[in-house]
């Protein structure tokens, strides 16, 4: 249903298991958990609009930072803002570009009023501060903005960490502040490294100020896939029942099966679109790498469990061929594969929250990696790489 | 209607105006003057089938050299054939490779029996002869083969193209000889430069083997466009009026409509998806170069008389945004507009030859051009370069 605010209805909660519930916007509602596909420049890399909604795509995730820095925001808002821009009806969350600062700007200088840095695309100066971020955000029309926040790479001291989640506070103020319409949902960002005392500081501060959601940030920048665990579950567990949680930039299909458990609600990685630009697939019995040779004459689809446009028309051949080509059309087939995938898990995590069955789903995910399709055994288990 | 040979019916004859018909093929049929979009490595540039049959696209164009060096024709073969492979259940006409060899392969031999050259993807050495030709054609399930011709850039001297279209009906024959399927049709190839006496002894030796569909070759490869319609309607008069006559490698949208005066049934031409990945647009007023500056704001759609899944659903400003982002989707966005403005103009032309009114149509075509869209006039004006 469209129109109207945000709002988050909690529909059931089992500790240890999950939550299940529903996002509301003024562009139409989104099941959660949710995974948002990841459209940083307005596009979801290789990917129509209508190729979204096919794979059962609700809402998705762009980014202030690239969109101010081109086209720029006044751009899209003369377009008539992001939804119309990008011919995307549904929710859209923009991050505030805390962590592209980081990661893309090569020159980036943190004061206590904002962040000075120079583009990675050109070179140019600026400097956005928290009013700002929440300016430009709610030029591009998104339904959920991000607060600006300071993000580090691991390792940092907890001296330096203490006072990225101070700033990070402060700014959270500033944005809320700043923030002039109603309609637009605005989230908190949970900052604090990997130091449980700073989370659950940061945490409490944001929550007494009160956001429409709290996301977790500053993980899987370095340290330890146990570390990153330990640092959400215990956030997770801090914040307010009854409000959406978004733990950011994670990840892993194994990721967000144990976000799910620390009940969390929203998930956003790249990792989807970017395998399917290095022919790295996502199936039912784990990752398959288009390259092999092994797949040169196979009459497959990437997966025989998979109902996807690429699984129900095409063969591993063709992709094969197609990728080795650098066809341009390897990398929208793809895409389409591994966001379907990637929809068709939540599909089934919630299913299996609604059933009381997420154990059984569990067991069933991980015992069907490395058998059932003994062509990938093996081959590419460990880390993904793409 | 599926199954069956192939067949070639002439439904209307103007002379000086056009000629409407339809060929018929074991994978259906397609109304001609017909368009192939071109898929050398068995990929319309960076579209899928249900983009192509969504843009009316009825019968497309492969490439046998292509797709014998990679994936290899017992890739294509074993997986089931070149329909299957590529997810298109519709006519396919696989160019023989005799112009490929000539422009890609630095190294290439013509000698009686075939032709040695050096793979342009890895320098391996290998040698086709007519008959090995036919054989990878009909190893790939195409419902229209080409024989194997030679091909020379422009300029060649008289004895040189004499030479060259003898070399060309010699293997005509040969490769009329090896064919053993009766379900897939063979096309002869017009050879003999620039010089209208070869051209016509090139046709008519064709004529006498008999072929089920006969091409002009050997045409826009570097000789003035003027020369080239002289040759090729001389060349299209000579050629026997219920046989289906196709016009390889052209062209503009001009060059269409020239053919179909000429009495041409098939054209193919890369134009419309190597602009699409240039950024130059075929619009009813024109070309339009989506990189302009003058387009950053702009919220019409590339053209407002277009119907186009492009058209329907994004700005100007989006696309340019894109293209200037390289993010993927701007090229599928491109290419599904100009091959959906190719096939527009074919159903426009099929109309007015249908209704008697070639002219008419002619003069609203020109005219559109430079006008209307005042933002288009000029700038983007003589040849097209992609």
């Amino acid at each position: 249903m469209k129109g109207g605010g945000f709002s988050f209805q909690l529909l059931k909660e089992v500790k240890g298991k999950g939550r299940l519930g529903r996002i509301s916007t003024p562009h139409g509602s989104s099941s959660t958990p949710a995974f948002m596909p990841v459209g940083s420049q307005g596009s979801v890399k290789s990917l129509a609009p209508a190729d979204l909604k096919e794979m059962g795509a609700e809402i998705l995730l762009c980014n202030a930072y690239h969109l101010y820095l081109r086209p720029g925001t006044e751009v899209v808002k003369e377009v008539g803002g992001l939804h119309r821009f990008m011919g995307w009806d549904g929710p859209l969350l923009t991050d505030s570009g805390g962590f592209q600062i980081l990661s893309l700007c090569a020159l980036h200088d943190v004061g206590p009023d904002g962040v000075r840095f120079r583009s990675h695309l050109d070179g140019s100066v600026h400097f956005l501060t928290p009013e700002k971020v929440v300016r430009i955000q709610e030029e591009l029309g998104a339904d959920i903005m991000m607060v600006l926040d300071d993000c580090h790479p691991y390792p940092v001291s907890y001296s330096e960490a203490k006072a990225a989640a101070e700033l990070t506070t402060h700014w959270a103020k500033r944005s809320k502040g700043a923030k002039s319409r109603n309609e637009q949902a605005l989230f908190g960002i949970v900052q604090g490294g990997i130091y449980p005392e700073l989370r659950r500081q940061s945490a409490h501060q944001l929550m007494m100020m009160g956001f429409d959601g709290y996301a977790i940030g500053g993980l899987s920048v370095g340290e330890e896939k146990e570390v990153t665990f330990e640092i959400a579950e215990m956030t997770a567990s801090v914040l307010p029942k009854d409000s959406v949680r978004y733990l950011m930039g994670m990840g892993t299909p194994e990721d967000i099966l144990a976000g799910v458990r620390m009940g969390v609600d929203m998930f956003d990685c790249v990792l989807p679109t970017r395998c399917a630009r290095t022919g790295i697939l996502f199936t039912s019995s784990g990752k398959l790498n288009i390259k092999n040779a092994r797949y040169s004459k196979d009459k497959n689809p990437l997966d025989p469990h998979c109902r996807c446009y690429t699984c129900r028309n095409f063969t591993r051949a063709y992709l094969r061929h197609l990728f080795l080509s650098r066809e341009l059309l390897a990398y929208r087939l793809n895409a389409i594969h591994n966001l379907f995938y990637y929809h068709s898990l939540m599909r089934d995590i919630r299913q299996a929250l609604s059933q009381d069955k997420m154990d059984q789903f569990e067991r069933e995910f991980f015992s069907q990696r490395g058998r059932d399709n003994g062509a990938n055994s093996g081959e590419e288990g460990g880390e993904i790489v793409c």
